[in-house]
């Protein structure tokens, strides 16, 4: 028997006694304990946690301890997540004309960093765009959408995140907004990246509108995508500072770094079951 | 006779020539350049250049300068601001309940890193507030404000601000709103911080929106006053990271450190004349 | 009966089972747990925990709770701190000629952001280079020190701070090197600050060396303080960028910003139970 | 006849006259300025020049420039270098077996980031290891190195160098250290990228033992190649956070981020004239 990793996070209304339970149903099914985390939300009254924990590779303790999750569930008001961390979680990459974020996750893949499996690369241009890329055997699908054709592209894409079993969306630089039926869907795991800035700016051309406000930090966030167009549950941020010198077009520049590490890092802490959506916010247990 | 220290500072269209001829200028008339930074904005076609040199104590060649000066003002349409920097700036500080930001101004003047002569402390709260702080002679002014006093109230401000010489007005976290006839006699020569998130938040409670929405970032940015609230020109900004476990008294207590360093730096380019105004954004030419 | 506010911290080799003891203990006697933090380490074994919680302000379960802790400290061989955090920590603040992180220490402790009891300020500097600061009471000490005198000054020292019950020494920018055998009684309960360079720099006049090299980032440690010089478990640290305009002088006015900064956060965890110490490491639940 | 693009870098002991001199020698024969960066280094005295013009395409302009610039150097004792930047480098990239910076600096080239011409992509490791990277045509040479063979292998590598006409060599993570005698050929002209703590680490294993030390900033450093291994004028540095959860892996996972970032802005500087070395350290014009 081989030993299974899992991670177990859950959030309730905080009460005494939650601890105790799952360390000690944890501890009689014969379960190890590697990593945990909790937070008690003090604004909220809410509890989170995370554990990682691995077992010895049998059925019977994870049966047993999925009894007491239910268990658990019930008694305390808790939403319980419990996965198998060896089970690469199925990701599909959106992108549209620029790549810097869809050749970032590639890359990342591909040396062992991030630990998924991706479904397909979808987006509305052609393979053609692609061309340069090594998908190393990641099915490609191209799905142009127009505004008369929207509806029906976002049901073939629907279509496909179910026929792939596709767990996770990535909207890597996707210029497309999804409509609100889509986004219910696919509510706490799909995650998006647009760049921020110090204030904000509404409407085109945000850089340009940056750069006319003299604008010293320009940075990026990753979200979960909501029916709120770029705003929903932060994941992450970051920023890099630039002076009066840097021209829209090196913002931009600028932008595709920030703008793949923030989405990265994002994405390896969902696919780590680091991140536990609240409402409108998250509950990261970063490194 | 002892040598002065000056700044020149300077915008106009650009067109080839400029340089050549204020270095040809300050070359002829005996002064010494220690430091000089120009940008040319290729977005708008102007020009700015920031130069320092120092002379030998003598008036004939700040004299010859001067008139070189007027020539090319109207020879390239060019601002132009020339000013002594042995003499230090005049700035009067307004504050309200918390001191974080005016208690780091001037202990930065203290201790000589701020050449400044402070003209005023100004607040809508009695001396009492700010017992503990050793104010070294500097004259403290209360000057309370309602909505019924704010034109009486603005109106004394401004015959202190005018009665004392001062050059420059910080506001140190004053939690009023100066009216739009004040902000417009002050254009480019009033500084004011506060905080920034990504994205922004609009109205009351802005921790406490922040916190709502799990940012990962918590800033401040330190600008000129315009008519339009809490933007105008950046000079200056910065962030830190949060967790979740950041409630909006820890962002606020965060809020505070970057508040009152950003707001430093913004003040120490602006009494370096290293600040540049352009309509809606700045030229910094920081260190 | 008023609710007090205690934190525990605790060590020891990872084995399963601890924390459903101290779940259960904690739940038993009647404790609220308000926040919990726990780590792991893979790479040594070890396991620690912080946790907070509150209880209803009776001696029984406290006296429960300690004999149950005495237990586990002898069945898991574990380390065990046991803090009511309503009482603050009594703290001797250790300064030279440069006051920047005394102000600031001071002044955090005045708007209530550092819970701590100052029981002296020390300086090898005479009262009057601190004459324009209000200590608000706290005692000033003078204890001047020369090669001849440092075993005298350090006796003195270690007296005061036994007889003022001085649970943290901090020092602030003190240009003095402690003895070993001063270091060894203040093992884990004595910070120090000091600069830090990409790559380091041994000797003297770091500034003139980070110049003379290009550094582009200046920053700065704190550390709990052991017989090697300017080493010693790191608790915070952080950088700020400079150009190659930054002359020695500004590096030496951009470090006291990151210097204060970096101290205090480091006595706020301190002070707030998040740091534990593990060999030359230490682990920080930080916010 | 086409506007070409120049950069003109020069440095020299200030003296008053050499802003004009240049000024006006780029006015008299027909130049365009498009941007200006200098630097009067207080601490040795010298200055430090870049300017970026554009002609009308006209060789008899550029041919009494060169006779000018010939003028000054003399008269100026002034070090000079003009670049056509309309001319693409000539990079060599060497790399071993992890090719993050390797892949992250061809990505770029591919994108229009990084003009460059890459003349060979040259590693200790053979072709296979790099079989899903698209090299898009550029040349791969497999330059295995020993302790015994290190002489014959620098020799076919300088003669590579000098039969591509190779102008700037980058160590994207080569793990072989140059010998004196090569890294004198390549003075100025050979950028190596190298992970970088607070406080520095030396020998083996720097994460591990940064870890042993529990560091909180992991950073890393590019510089021109000396003689002194992993030492040399820096040209960029940069940092990210990391917790006590972070292990030796992740610091290295987070490193290789750092690492590509920082190798990309020093090349990209370089590729833009934007780096002056004056002796162990450098003035980079950065936007």
């Amino acid at each position: 028997m081989t030993s299974r990793r899992f991670a177990l996070t859950l959030s309730c209304p905080n009460r005494p006694g939650i601890v105790a339970a799952i360390s000690d149903s944890l501890f009689r099914h014969g379960f190890d304990i590697r990593s945990a985390h909790q937070f008690d939300d003090p604004s909220s009254g809410r509890f989170f946690m995370r554990t990682v924990f691995v077992d010895a590779g049998s059925d019977d303790g994870l049966a047993a301890l999925r009894a007491d999750l239910d268990g658990f569930a019930e008694r305390f008001a808790m939403k319980i997540a419990l996965r198998d961390q060896s089970v690469p979680r199925r990701v599909m990459i959106l992108a549209s004309k620029f790549d810097h974020c869809l050749v970032d996750l590639l890359y990342r893949r591909r040396i062992g960093e991030l630990p998924m499996q991706v479904t397909a690369v979808v987006s509305n241009h052609p393979a053609e765009t692609y061309a340069v890329l090594d998908l190393n055997g990641t099915p490609f699908h191209h799905m142009p959408v127009t505004r008369e054709t929207k509806m029906e592209q976002e049901a073939a894409l629907w279509g496909l995140i179910q026929s792939t079993g596709t767990e996770l969306v990535v909207l890597a630089r996707y210029m497309q907004v999804l409509s609100d039926a889509l986004t219910a869907k696919l509510q706490g795991r799909c995650i998006n990246i647009h760049h921020s800035f110090l204030p904000g700016f509404k409407g085109a051309k945000p850089y340009h509108q940056a750069f006319s406000c003299g604008v010293k930090l320009i940075g990026a966030t990753a979200h979960y995508v909501t029916a709120d167009l770029d705003e929903g549950p932060i994941i992450e941020q970051d920023v890099e500072r630039v002076t009066h010198e840097a021209t829209p077009e090196e913002m931009i520049r600028r932008g595709r770094d920030i703008e793949r590490r923030v989405l990265s890092r994002a994405v390896a802490w969902h696919l780590d079951d680091r991140v536990i959506t609240d409402g409108g916010r998250t509950i990261v247990f970063a490194q």
